[in-house]
């Protein structure tokens, strides 16, 4: 098995895993850099990821530019992806959503910070990106590079943004971490909103956010992609079949 | 497939997505205008919508009258439909639901309004029709044309309406539409609920609200109905059937 | 089919209904009164609710003795069945629960009271019952006559009553009209712990409430129980087949 | 079928009904002490509890030395397990867990205590342990018999103890004895988080958890592991198998 099957096979297996853990609904995309090529990544058509199959991937240049889309109708969103590829070398996996219980972070003066510690790898604290800021009204998509770039900048070295009103975007060194990130978003938001109204948190100390994010290996992500790729109806690839 | 076949087929459908996603339960209805017949609409017989089959369709003069019932008990709250068709030429569909979490904007002082861009087609802010003001006590159900026409009044130009005590009305310009308003009218309400807790909220601007009506399309319900269909057990029928 | 045969075959469905919507999880339980003998009601032996089968049924005298238990061990709160027959000659069905939602009404100082007209036939408001009133530190299960007894009499002529640290007690005028007051009983209280903190309250009026109890009929009832039915792997019996 | 069969089948059946029932996700882990050696204990290799076959579970020592792992790699938490059965040998079975709404309990002043009968099980009030106190910043994991001893000194004589940050740990003189209690430990700290904000709760009284706690028996905890079981796709095995 080639190195891009692989990545394929992993891009459709975490779209399944993603709607069944309720963190996208009919919208919202994973993507993976081309394993072969770091100026290329890899997208579903416009499709929701429930319904996602292995011939709706397309490959993409930086900008956005399909390689032969096949008469298949692209994201108007994939700026997000290539924006992120080009800003960040490090990144293998983006993931952008609207996970429900993220949204009430993006638009309130509450902070999204985890007190949980399978939470520490959306980092010390989560920004907000708000497009209104320099693009004024919009339909809030990510719909060109220059967009792209600006939610890129926000996101900065981190694992995790918010986007006001919108949604999150997630980013790991492979299509396994960005997903293990993007569900304990979404349960770090959620606790976090039980939580307040209880009075003062004790938040994960720095030093405990960064012991987690340096240790956290193959070992844990596997454990759960096994267990949401089963619930998915997907099978577990082997990591060496690449 | 005729015009008339395409709308039946998608009514059933779009009952069935509706039980699916929570939206309506036990109660709650669909109902289309007759693409042939603008003085006439579509609706199922009284019926839990998650069991709603072709055969228990049934076709309505505006004012409530049915063509053929064929021994099959209406809806007591049809006037609903009929009222809203006969103010608004613009509309080809409506839902009439007790979706859970918009029932507490309905009966508190507080305004739902979107703040994600998903939700942006409610409408600026959602107005709530409360029966007693003209009616007194009642049932609180629609059960005639008067009512149905002071909740179109309420309505008026808009995407959707709370009804206090009851639930919501939502409107569109395809059944696909209008069931698109309903699921995201929920969303709007359950985040709403979680996020007023949490200090100001950023909601769209009137701009960005505009923004998006206007560039809601096929596109983008169709991506959210082929997912919705098929999780309901129903396939998306192609739009050049009818 | 005899009257009988209907009224046991609309218990197992019962049970089923309630586990699968959340109403009861692996306690809680729903009696009918023999439709032949009125000093007798019919009663599972203690089971969870969503693995009753008809042979579990077993008849009970009121004050709780079984005609013939088969060595089939009896539940121990049966006298809650038993005390509230006795008092309530205009009652046929009678649920017992922990649905979840409805327990912080009955240890804090908010009361439960409708304001969405599927709720209205919960009652006015929902009373309160302590056993520690009378009864002083015990398990909290209803365990002997006397205090099923002094739970009727809180429940009065109502359709349903609290009980403070354990759960609700609804009664109906059939199995049907039982299983959909407790259902929406859940409903009612989940959506009040919702609205609480947005103001105050629109309630539905005493007049309201009066119109929907009054009307409630099989017309309604039977949508639900159809669905609901369905949904938990049972078939709707027709009501003349008693 | 020898003893040891029997809890084998047992903890197969536990995690299979913890995941099923929400109480622990792809991580979390159930053991029970050895019938016929009380110094070891049976544990899962690493794995979701959603997926663990019996050719999962490995024996152990109390100091987490595998007595034949057969290249199975272990929890690295199982000194969460040995140090409680070090400490405590009254206990036969631990849960540990990171259910979702005992975490909030854990990160702020709020105390967890029981005032639904069924959750007096979890113990008059839970106490934290927070490992941050004697270890400084850790990942939060029990890595050690030293963590684990410390955190069975919090634990002390009680059911249950939360972990700050982290999760709970519960113990029971049976594998299905701790089952429940995690079950409604979960239950009740989610009706606590509920009930906060509406004003003062009554608990159950001392003498109230007591009671409960003396006569919970088989009877009780039967009913619900023959549901929870079937639930999750496995039968429950008669108790005198062993």
């Amino acid at each position: 098995m080639s190195k891009l099957d692989f990545v394929l096979e992993e891009i459709v297996t975490a779209n399944r895993i993603l709607a069944n853990e309720g963190i996208v609904d009919s919208f919202g995309h994973v993507s993976a850099r081309h394993p072969d090529n770091p100026k290329h990544y890899l997208l579903s058509r416009a499709r929701a990821p429930e319904r996602i199959e292995r011939a709706d991937l397309v490959e993409y240049k930086l900008d956005g530019t399909a390689i032969d889309d096949g008469g298949r109708a692209p994201y108007m969103e994939r700026f997000i992806h290539g924006a992120i590829y080009e800003a960040r070398p490090d990144v293998q996996a983006v993931v952008h959503n609207h996970s429900p219980s993220v949204i009430p972070f993006g638009v309130t003066p509450k902070k999204l910070k985890p007190f949980l510690h399978m939470c520490a790898n959306i980092g010390h604290e989560v920004p907000v990106w708000d497009c209104r800021t320099k693009f004024g009204d919009t339909t809030l998509l990510v719909t060109d590079m220059k967009m792209g770039r600006d939610l890129a900048k926000t996101l900065g070295a981190r694992p995790s943004t918010l986007m006001r009103g919108h949604g999150a975007t997630v980013v790991g060194r492979s299509v396994r971490h960005a997903v293990f990130i993007s569900v304990y978003l979404e349960l770090a938001a959620k606790l976090q909103m039980q939580a307040m109204p209880m009075g003062k948190i004790k938040y994960l100390s720095r030093g405990e956010v960064q012991q987690i994010i340096d240790r956290v290996n193959d070992y844990t992500l596997n454990r759960a992609w096994e267990n949401w790729a089963r619930r998915a109806g997907r099978e577990m690839q082997p990591q060496d079949a690449a």
